[in-house]
């Protein structure tokens, strides 16, 4: 799961920071921060030493998704936005979500905070590549994107609780953000803003 | 004290928010953000586990803090400037500012940390939801807000060493930081810069 | 070397902080944060307590770096990227370079993690201070800096592995920093944008 992420996530986020111009040395930070940031979060929240630094393994899958970034950006116009990269991305928010909410289940975390600690791991490594590239992180913005692995998450402590087997928690959590994600991007899924609702007095 | 400063604290996030057309879900991570970045901050820099995510009752207080800046959103106009929000704001930076100070004295920080814990915890939220909303920290620019903090912070620690209670010192400390920002407000108190102060050639 | 790179850190990041005319409190807060920022997230990346705040000689001493800066904005025109502020910054990247490579060697972690926290010891302030500015941290951009710190980092490791003393290694990565650095200003060195090596599509 874990090696699907990262490999994915530094693929899209090496992706963006090559079509903003950055140097290659900056296209490799912001591909490996976009990989290990979430995951670095989730150790620090459950008070686990951040592993990434010490595995050697690690660190060559998120330089390997680099390189890939590389390879899609010479092969095809326009590739930050292509459907190679959304469905990278997509798989990628699937693996962290899950591996999240494994490492929070395991650390006996209550509810809210297996789900909080699932899309902090999926979605904090893209939101860092958006402060990076300094802009807003575009998961606050109209999307269906981090609500993914709020479902996912969700799911994942749902059918724990109700007694379902890690793994069986696992590949329906995996499937749920999968397929949310591609139906957010297909439908154009946004969630609205108060301005929309008509909640705010202007 | 911490109570009130969750809901405070949401509440503002989640309004600034508004304002610039986050979407819900954006809405909602920056009320929270706000309301939990400066403790988390704090708990991380006093090698505490940050336990909001183990605590269903905070994320509940933080949660009805988003809430209420959707009702105030939808009765006011210009929400975000609102007499309601500037208040919610001084009382949040007063109930941040006692409570880190509290924890940094119980650390046994000394001086020069308590004030700075104390100003991290009470204006690290703020930061953090400008950096969110893509803009520089309001913190730093020609204002008088933190300010209050350190000024509150010196106070707590000025009165636990003279050998006041825990309880005086938190009143008295509290009662700084409201009057110095509400002051500020009122006589539009600000820091100078250095062009101001006649400090830079150009 | 720590003492060293304190200093010049929080005298680059202060005078950055008032050329964007921050007030004094703003000024202070981006010098201390470029000088503390590094090793902080050094620390937390190695599972050490960050020191900084328990420490008042080490506040002390970002207290006046910040005092030089202002003295050299009063001195002198465009003090941000005046010769003093550039040889400051390139003698500071060569001090936490070397303090960082240091620390991780001590921490037993395997060559990769030293020379990132070597780098991140060294650059971490600099993109703080960026963020904190409201612009992507200049290091991602097409610049020659980090660059110095990771292959400062990577001598630190290869002369400490080939059995060089621990004061051999950190004399010569100092060296090449303050070297690597210093050429790359004087012959305008960049790392090249994938745009530019002919790597993308448009």
């Amino acid at each position: 799961m874990n090696t699907i992420g990262l490999v994915a996530f530094a693929l899209v986020g090496a992706t963006k920071a090559i079509r903003e111009e950055f140097d290659m040395f900056g296209v490799t930070v912001v591909g490996l921060a976009t990989a290990f940031a979430g995951g670095m979060a989730r150790d620090i929240l459950v008070n686990r030493v951040p592993l990434a630094l010490n595995s050697p393994i690690e660190i060559g899958l998120g330089l390997f998704g680099v390189g890939l970034a590389i390879g899609v950006s010479a092969a095809l116009k326009s590739a930050d936005t292509h459907l190679v990269t959304l469905l990278s991305d997509a798989i990628g928010l699937a693996a962290f979500t899950t591996t999240g909410a494994i490492v929070a289940t395991q650390a006996d975390i209550p509810a809210f905070g297996v789900v909080a600690i699932a899309t902090i791991n999926a979605a904090g490594g893209g939101a860092v590549a958006d402060i990076l590239l300094d802009r807003s992180p575009f998961i606050l913005l109209d999307d269906f994107y981090a609500s993914c692995a709020v479902l996912g998450g969700s799911t994942y402590w749902i059918v724990a609780t109700a007694g379902g087997s890690n793994g069986t928690a696992a590949a329906v959590c995996a499937a749920v953000v999968v397929g949310t994600r591609i139906a957010a991007l297909i439908y154009g899924w946004s969630i609205p803003t108060a301005q929309v609702l008509g909640l705010t007095r202007e």
